[in-house]
């Protein structure tokens, strides 16, 4: 696996959730196992695509069997880091904020929320969900003294993104999700994993449009 | 035009937002004109993709001048369609459709939410921002009233989503912003655009985890 580390393109890493999913609904389901046929059907992709998606990480299937619906879900698992448990904290405690920290697969892909952060005065001090909303200014303050939390969420506007960006790369952050409508610049040893509703409603608007032309 | 239609890449259509961002920041800035070099130093695609991409599109640019920034915005936003406003309804009033009914890229993008639907008699009859939650079991006689409708997003839990979805088509419903984590079926004369969160969410587990092995 090592030998592997960095060279399985991202556009793999990208179908793998899905892959995920449909495991995790055929093992709910009772099914033992599948063929690359029949996830081919449900998943939309070919069946050799699946196979070498599934061969850059050591392969699981057998020739004229298939595979074992609980080994491959407990292999992506294990490749997707779901069963890690990353302590993460929110910067912005608006409604996009709230969402997020009860958001039920968020806990359930590894992540769990230990504070959360706004620069506004008037939400400072206050509770959302579980947690007290505290001041940004105490950041680095409160990185320092949980040196376990290695993800942020950003869900602040589009102004403040990068600055806070960097301050959390300089507290050791190790990722960041972020929904921020912003580019962030790239950062020193952060991953960063971006939600852009309004590319994504703007391509939905393109095709729409498209129709009428 | 015409006659590309159909013709150009999902992957292009999903730069052109990116593209726009940009633009539309060039112009607030009071920029004039930028090379294909400079917004490729912005964007970080390459200065030759970005020209294809747009000559898609009938080009903009001229040979040593660049694209006008105006110009170049304002022929993205035809493109993209956002001076068309789509009449929306949300299905599934909790918290993320109460987030999204707010959101204002939602708005700028040319999207207006009309109405707010939900199957849980508890909030059924209740305000959700300036709407008030109706049944969605009147959503056939809704949509037969105001057939102006033609966007709906999805923010139901996976196991509703699929059956709204084909009452939506039945009704001539255009698109679908989904936020569900289900992949929908495909629908006829229906264009499905999915938010991912989870699977956003386990590729970054996936990058940090890939680090620590």
């Amino acid at each position: 696996m090592a030998n592997n580390k960095n060279k399985v393109s991202e556009t793999v890493i990208r179908r793998l959730p899905k892959y995920h999913r449909y495991l995790s609904e055929l093992h709910d389901k009772g099914e033992d196992r599948i063929s690359s046929q029949e996830l081919s059907d449900l998943t939309g992709f070919t069946a050799s695509q699946i196979r070498q998606d599934l061969n850059n990480f050591g392969g699981f299937g057998q020739q004229g069997y298939g595979y074992k619906v609980a080994v491959l879900k407990a292999e992506l698992e294990n490749i997707l880091g779901i069963s890690t448990i990353y302590k993460t904290i929110i910067i912005g405690s608006g409604r996009l904020g709230s969402v997020v920290s009860n958001y039920k697969g968020f806990r359930d892909s590894g992540f769990e929320v230990v504070a959360m952060f706004d620069r506004d005065e008037h939400v400072i001090g206050t509770s959302v969900g579980k947690h007290v909303v505290k001041s940004v200014d105490e950041l680095e303050d409160f990185l320092k003294e949980h040196d376990e939390v290695s993800v942020a969420i950003l869900t602040v506007p589009k102004e403040g993104a990068q600055s806070i960006a960097e301050r959390l790369a300089e507290c050791g952050i190790r990722g960041i999700w972020n929904f921020a409508p912003e580019d962030l610049e790239e950062l020193d040893h952060v991953i960063v994993e971006n939600i852009r509703l309004t590319d994504s409603l703007l391509t939905l608007s393109y095709y729409l449009t498209e129709e009428d032309r």
